[in-house]
């Protein structure tokens, strides 16, 4: 039984954390912390947790209570894990970060997007990008963890069979994605309103979005061509789920993409390439800890059309960090990940 | 492990029974049948179920394969139970039906409400009405079991603290419900399409839903008065979830119906009473097996108004007739109903 | 051409205002008041007005600017009309208040529920309430017209029949009512974001809520007898749309609701009665000026139940405003309001 | 006044066409027809007509009744209007097809597309493809339009003007495009119910979908270069609206696109090009006859991003049906068509 603490319990990835962890039998979450919320039960703020945190209470951010922890999780906006990092690293502390602050190598790039300095460079060059398809053993001995983002994931395993075999124009990527809503968090802002964003749709951030200089990070050490990258994200009128469509120039002829995707995934616990003509459901990952990816050629032309499902708070951040923690740690690496999407 | 068989399973009671038999250590299901789907595998019809149950197809139902199951459920709509019910009943087959042919004692007031004869009515008196609250008992013995119906269990869940201590006026009680469209069943119908139901709200049945005849059954097991319920549900644009807002003159004066209710609910795994004050919603138990409840008494005046909520294809269905499964095999009631609701 | 100004123009009951007041022929607004979006143009912020309101822009409220306008609507948060009322009253402008400064004539009552004095009780007792298939002949020549809530009007509509012929028990009524979130308006809190209210139902306010001394009010009009009412709304995963399911004790035998509702409301625009048997769906008033109603009495019981639906922000707010403006200023009640509902 | 005939008036445009008609102040809608529902009151059917259309009963299909309008509306699945239509034709009436039968002047492309063939291709030759920001003039004079489908309505108005004027290569566009459930129709299917479409999100017909060849057809008139198009259509969990994002290499460094999207819609009463930056919003077009577009340049980059949002019920098919009713009968454009979009 490993001791966890999270840091910034309060929004969707910390409730979701703990949803996860509660069906973990080797984890046992011991600290929690909200300046804001500080004294509140867990289970006060999210009543989907009574009964089995009843105990759980939120605290002030202490680095002696968290240095007793095996693994600590950050579940808050960037700036804050960077903030900390350096004194638990210091105390040996494991960590996983959910959030951006360690996910991109070049800190002048991460200062551009996030718009503040990056306060321990050093840290970022020695923390490990946490996508398990990709990182599985550099995971299992890292210290630090940069949990990567939810578009991120889903890009990027889309992509990978294509790009590492070199069957498509690396300079010339196309990646339309949607969102559900709680990817965007749990703060009150108008923009994310019921009223506001309840029975439409629309794209934002088509100029620049945070996530295209960690994607193109991770698509560029896939291929050895130059990676060029237009990332349109979309906002859904449904809570959770990550869709993405990516588009791309293939430059072979005949070529069995399904079976290419199917190797590829073969031995993943948690990217399921469909049959052949799929198109998978957001709905089917619901909850689950699981990448859903179908390959499309169609018309026979020369786009190649990748379907990609994530729940945006599962695979795209909780469960992927239970993941991460589950490989640091030496544990099944699908231990409290095994539920199945809810449909309907 | 036990054999466990299904009949009818290509609908959304279907589904879920076998999302939640996946977590079940001591369960294995080894047969379910549909005539429409016969050869199709689950996992093709639901891929939320892919990587678990790769291997389960449809398959006609068959008496002989039934009957090697130590349980079967029947997930099908009103009349298909009591067609198959004296064989299998005949062979010793232990049978949790979902649907309503064995909730309601009175085969006449029955045969009303569903419009057709009862062909069984002497199974209808042995079979016990699975509400584990109530009946854990003669549960835990019996060959046929009812699982309740949705709008029921939440009803009477809510009503039973009141009524048992006649607190309440048991000839004018009022039972305003809502629940989501996944209630309405797996069909294709246009009442239940996305672009009818979704974006409104409606109420229906106000002349007479066939839960009625079951509240009212229950209810007057609670109570040596005169039971009468007016009951009007209405359609929620949501997939899934109950909530059941209740109303009924309190004779007593100042009274501790929040103690009442927990003193009530205390042992119970899947009865979560809310402190005073709450307002339970849907969501904290979509997906999960349980029922969170609130009292309240507005103004200080005398009606009562008692909020439930249940998620219809749980508590108020596949979960309550697994939790009826633990409880006929003496396993741990709470045996792979530890999911927590999803929030958000 | 009447010159009209809207005070709060940022909120939900300001841009439906705007979109309606778009297709009146005899109304033309000439300012808009936002102390927090001075200077923007209305179609920046909402831009479903672009093309139509290309030149208005928000201005500092103003007394001289709006003091020359025909009438001046106040679409602003309770506690704001009451404060600029004394001057523009002084001025001689008509005033439609959608707030709740002026609804309720016991001030001492409004105090203790708005949790403010009432700052001009004088003008509260001139002013009329203005629920035209009420007060229609009062409200044309009022100069302070208080626009009741949405909840009172889709209540006060479905019982007034009944209560006007002593048909029903006025100690004993039951509101159940549930509102789109729009309802809720247009501010930054996390209880009415997408990811908290999507996909999930409850009730709230049922310890007591703002509009149960306005309900009470008007029903007490409407009777002889001690109104005594037991309210309990609900929040809808949906923007619009308010349905009341209005429960009462008949003290008649056998009686012709269906033609009572029918002959009350024969000549009115926005009254519609559905025929007997009828769901109304909130759908079917969506953006449109319209209250539907459906009278049942369950099983022949002695308990009626009503089913009355509205458009919060049309017949429950902006469109009873406009509706009101007709008639103050002797235009056709229906101009500008003949937009049916949106299905699907 | 015109006399309006509408065959086939039981789905969602044809209620559509109804909800418009009944605002325009020249037409009247005196048949329509549904041989499924002869007899019934469309305001049975609707109820949001209710009081519009209280005499107004479905009829069977007689072409008799129908030459006697001036106009006719085929709102029915495609196969329908084409085997009417010669008898209506050789009798002088005007027809507006709503469905696909007359859109593709390559009827052997269509009959592969659509799985029949097309039994009167020479009608298919003289009918006009009624885009009116395209054929306007064509439209005017013409005895049958093919109303464009939804999704070519949008993805044609935001290529355009990067077509025309050569600025994009025409043999790599990629449509990704986003349809409301409305669009599949108001048919009893399985795949369309709330629980199975409700909060998730998926592509669909990547394969091939029937808008394809339409689609490629009207591109090919913009350009002399060799248009081909990768069009991935999208279902949302909601009602109503179209959201088309459209990528394509740019063949020119800067450029004034902005401009260029200004200029080419500044007389269009029905396609509004949005500030620059701006990313549209289905939900301000819902319910109304109206385009929005916006153009971006992501990064400086060679790829250009349209947005276009439309209301797939209204320019996406019933508003643009009027729009082409009025350039046919010389009536402004834009009478009945000036309602605005529904926010919130």
């Amino acid at each position: 039984m490993i001791r966890v603490g999270i840091v910034g319990g309060t929004g969707y990835t910390g409730v979701e954390l703990l949803r996860l962890l509660a069906t973990h039998p080797q984890a046992e979450v011991v600290a929690i912390t909200s300046r804001s919320e500080a004294g509140m039960s867990v289970a006060e703020l999210f009543p989907n947790l009574r009964g089995c945190y009843d105990e759980l209470r939120y605290s002030e951010p202490d680095v002696e209570v968290l240095s007793q922890c095996y693994v600590v999780f950050f579940a808050t906006p960037h700036g804050v894990a960077m903030a900390m990092m350096p004194e638990l690293v210091a105390r040996g502390v494991r960590v996983i970060d959910l959030s951006a602050d360690f996910r991109i190598k070049n800190t002048e790039l991460w200062a551009e997007w996030y718009g503040m300095p990056h306060s321990c460079p050093d840290i970022v060059q020695q923390a490990v990008y946490g996508l398990p398809e990709i990182n599985r053993d550099t995971i299992a001995n890292a210290q630090v963890v940069a949990a990567p983002g939810c578009y991120p994931t889903a890009v990027q395993l889309g992509f990978m069979p294509l790009l590492r075999h070199g069957l498509i124009n690396p300079s010339r990527l196309i990646a339309n994605a949607a969102s559900g809503v709680s990817g965007a968090g749990r703060q009150g802002k108008i923009d994310n309103l019921f009223a506001e964003v309840g029975d439409s749709f629309k794209a934002y951030g088509v100029p620049g979005h945070r996530h295209l200089p960690e994607i193109e990070q991770g698509l560029a050490r896939m291929t050895s061509g130059n990676v060029n990258l237009t990332f349109v994200p979309h906002l859904l009128p449904m809570i959770r789920g990550i869709h993405a469509t990516l588009y791309a120039e293939l430059n072979v002829g005949e070529y069995d993409l399904q079976g290419l995707f199917e190797d590829t995934y073969r031995d993943e616990a948690f990217v399921d390439v469909m049959p052949a003509g799929s198109h998978p459901q957001t709905r089917s990952v619901k909850g689950a800890n699981m990448c859903r990816i179908a390959v499309h050629r169609p018309q026979g032309r020369d786009t190649v059309v990748v379907l990609s499902v994530i729940d945006n708070l599962v695979k795209g951040a909780s469960g992927q960090a239970m993941q991460i923690m589950n490989i640091m740690f030496g544990f099944d690496e699908r231990e409290g990940l095994q539920g199945l999407g809810l449909i309907p």
